[in-house]
């Protein structure tokens, strides 16, 4: 299957600041070509895109999908662990079908945003695993690990991640979940699990003040000194948050290759804190983009995650430079993808590179005029401007309309899932 | 004319947070009964709205309608000085016809995103005044003075406001720009001109760190101080950003009932800061919500605005419910109606009162479950999400169109004068 998009204006995201006319060749999965001019009589389908801007698709480098059935679920809590502390009681309740249609409701909304991947830490993860299969998405799926090491081995014997994830457009990870929650048994376990499976490894890292006191007052060390010792970093990692990492954390992080996930919607919205973003960037770390889940949110959309992302390290650095619109668009692809170490694939638009691709239509008010192509990304598009989203060289969005979910009966199954689940309580 | 509006979830945003199913009866400008099972054999049109939530139209309280000529450009400058000195080459050059494309323009992004009113400050007010009436939006324009008492007058005398602001739907206020950009006798003459007229007037202030130290030091007084011997805020009067506001200013602004406008996309864009919104409301400020410019922002979605709001007043106090997401929608509504003045007429849906009404639909992946139906329309809702909108009783957005815009012409029209523009310079 080939197709030729024509006469693009094309944000490739491969080095600074860019972008150009030209028209890409899609062969399978791949770009097969990238330039202006392309010609190929053999093409499938050929789209004449004039007027409409490529960039590589969204990589939301954190989050937990199937949480979307509890978007907008008592999110009156004063803070995080108030909030958990409504939360789980929850999710030991939740069964396979609810994190199935959980992620399907997730999955609808991130590929209409523009997202073409994610990295997902949650449980029940085979069940996210065989809904994005059955949708196309492609995944980054941790098998998430929680609590002490019998509860580690436990949930090892019993995932049944292997069986579902056998596609290549998904990747089994390790995640455990954070240090208040697990045991350094979990951490020690968990990396030599994954370095004998040559797997990537990730972990909630700092997020709030408490975890990073408490680690402290029981420790010793702060979190990123204490998981270093746990031999986790020493397995390709990468973090979620890192809202309170120090200055020796960021170095640790920065020997160990250990990128950072950026989530600034969570962050702010449960009074975490503002990761000092350009500081690791300056400190030499790779920031990712991601949403966290949508229930501390409370949604999906990488584009609202970018503009807050922009808003904040404004203000918070009283530095409108601190990172510029471009910065912000290269964190919410490219170093995103860098961060999961899935560069090699994903994260720009290059020959040889998987074709996941989202395209804008900026013909519309709130993106006229747009003078800066960077700036009106960040800053003015929204959801309505996605015009289409290819993953793996195959269009999951296209007029307005998503191709392999029925976004009509995924509501109704959510709704109904959600229903029982929260009367059960 | 009378319109029914059948089975809605309506937040009437008229006492402590509030939603209910209910229907709504537009008999001409205004909402004629608001209540379950209403019932009109007269009615020209009934609409079941099952499924469909309504809310006040939001109040845009402080913009700069058409500096959407300006979205995203020259948006790298490093603070708000700096960017104003490029953009009043360009303010300078504009014509009638600029500012009523670009008015036309910012009409179809505000309107499209749920918007029924704005309070407006800029130049060549007559034609943003003409643009409005032509479209059937709400809204209160100001007068817009800048400079010395020598421009001051030299404005007024060649002012075409008053003939083109002759329409139940549009007010005619008084703006002095800034205390960094006017003399004291330009706020003092205003102020006079505006009590004579019985008129509202309007200020941007204490917006930067910059504009309250050049102000203590030129006057030896705290911008709010200075302004209040002047009598400006003797006259009914809002104020625009506050960011820099000392306990003492809050103070004379509440003695004085001055509302602040909150412009969070603007202060954290442009590193201005964050205004301390619920320190504010501590103090017994009435704070209402604005865009300011898309030039600043860059849109003009309210919807945008309320997010940011609640996220960066959560993360700036470190606690979650600093303001409720209630509180948000009531800031970009009723509030804001008070601030402006406004609220006998609109900010509300209640007997009696304007039907200037946003119609939600939330049967979309990003709004589902909604769980908390305040939460779901501040963290999940987007544009899309705007099903329609009645200004004044009359529906200008329908079934994804504008019924009186024609968008693509204005897009086309306002690019056009914007190239000009840009290439005279």
């Amino acid at each position: 299957m080939k197709t030729l998009l024509k006469n693009l204006t094309v944000i490739p995201v491969t080095r600074d600041s860019l972008s150009f006319n030209a028209d890409i060749l899609i062969s399978g999965s791949v770009i097969e070509e990238i330039g202006p001019g392309l010609v190929c009589p053999e093409a499938d389908v050929v789209r004449d895109c004039t007027g409409l801007i490529a960039l590589p698709g969204f990589v939301n480098a954190h989050t937990h999908l199937s949480m979307t059935l509890m978007r907008n679920y008592k999110d009156t809590c004063s803070n995080l662990q108030d909030w958990l502390g409504e939360i789980f009681p929850i999710e030991d309740r939740m069964t396979d079908e609810d994190i199935y249609y959980g992620s399907l409701l997730g999955l609808a909304e991130l590929i209409k945003s523009g997202t073409t991947s994610f990295a997902d830490m949650y449980f029940h993860q085979w069940m996210t695993a065989r809904a994005c299969r059955e949708t196309g998405m492609r995944a980054f799926i941790s098998q998430t690990l929680f609590g002490d090491l019998e509860e580690t081995k436990k949930r090892l014997s019993e995932t049944r991640l292997d069986r579902e994830i056998d596609n290549e457009l998904l990747r089994k990870d390790y995640a455990v979940h954070a240090v208040y929650t697990c045991t350094k048994e979990t951490y020690e376990y968990t990396a030599a699990a994954a370095r004998e499976r040559k797997a990537v490894v990730n972990t909630h890292l700092s997020e709030t003040k408490k975890e990073m006191d408490d680690c402290l007052r029981q420790t010793g060390m702060l979190p990123a000194v204490y998981l270093e010792k746990t031999g986790f970093f020493d397995v390709p990692c990468y973090a979620a948050h890192g809202v309170w990492l120090q200055e020796e954390e960021t170095e640790i992080l920065r020997c160990h290759d250990v990128g950072i996930v950026h989530n600034p919607s969570s962050n702010c919205k449960l009074a975490s804190g503002i990761a000092p973003v350009s500081r690791f960037k300056s400190a030499g770390l790779t920031v990712g983009l991601g949403t966290d889940g949508a229930s501390s949110n409370n949604n999906l959309s990488m584009l609202k995650e970018m503009r807050l992302a922009a808003m904040i390290s404004a203000v918070s650095t009283m530095n409108v430079g601190a990172l510029r619109p471009y910065d912000i668009i290269r964190m919410a692809t490219l170093d995103s993808a860098k961060v999961l170490k899935a560069d090699h694939l994903i994260g720009s638009l290059e020959k040889g590179k998987k074709a996941d691709i989202a395209i804008i239509n900026p013909d519309s008010a709130n993106m006229t005029p747009m003078n800066d192509i960077f700036s009106a990304i960040v800053f003015s598009a929204d959801e309505r401007n996605i015009d289409s989203v290819y993953v793996n060289g195959k269009c999951l969005f296209c007029e307005g309309k998503l191709t392999t979910i029925d976004e009509d009966a995924v509501i109704h199954e959510a709704l109904k899932r959600w229903d029982i689940l929260r009367k059960e309580g």
